[in-house]
């Protein structure tokens, strides 16, 4: 499967699905070093895919640069985005991001604080609440 | 003037010219604040346009969105940018960016380490230089 939109960043590899459903890419653009303590990489969704729920202890900041996917917090209603939207996600609050299920989907990811920032992966999202999402 | 790329963020509003040369727009994404201390700002330079030579104290990430530029460290060759490239900015490095005299150019600023990162502005870049930099 190869995307159909106009992907900017590098597709870079696929990722193993232990915390993600369906087919992601991961290119990471800046490394996690000592110096920016800011690392970036550009993620890119097949249409129906989503990541687990998960939280970062110090908050994650989404770039949307092609297609549609959600966002949601638990407990809230899904978000739909698309190209230009930017996701601030606060820390330690539970969530997910991913394709809608019927686009491919790419935003960047920035890990800010990073030094600091550890990533706890949750359940899989189910898949009444992936349909859930996909009505808003 | 309007931009005849396909400009993913929003443009935002004109900067002065203190520090730039020609039309520039900025539309800040992720504001600075003590949760993600990281500021994301899409700049977005006219054919031509560009900004004077200046410094970070604690570096710079540039991820190109649209167009054709450059990035030059001072004394060193200028680097053509397109759509994808990424540039990350030592720190305390004298540089400049900016737009080709043929293309329009936009890219996501990221400052990293904000709490502490102070950016130096220093001289106009010359035309000398910048048509130096065209050729490249």
């Amino acid at each position: 499967m190869k995307p159909d939109k106009n992907i900017i960043f590098p597709l870079g590899d696929k990722l193993p699905n232990d915390n993600f459903n369906g087919e992601t890419w991961l290119k990471m653009l800046v490394s996690d070093d000592k110096i920016y303590n800011c690392p970036i990489g550009n993620v890119t969704f097949a249409p129906g895919a989503r990541n687990s729920w998960h939280r970062h202890s110090g908050g994650q900041i989404l770039l949307v640069t092609a297609g549609n996917g959600y966002y949601q917090e638990k407990g809230k209603t899904a978000r739909r985005l698309r190209e230009g939207d930017v996701v601030t996600i606060p820390l330690d609050v539970e969530h997910w991001h991913g394709a809608a299920a019927d686009s491919w989907f790419a935003h960047l990811s920035i890990t800010p604080n990073s030094r600091t920032n550890n990533v706890t992966w949750l359940e899989p999202l189910t898949d009444r609440e992936y349909a859930e999402a996909n009505k808003s």
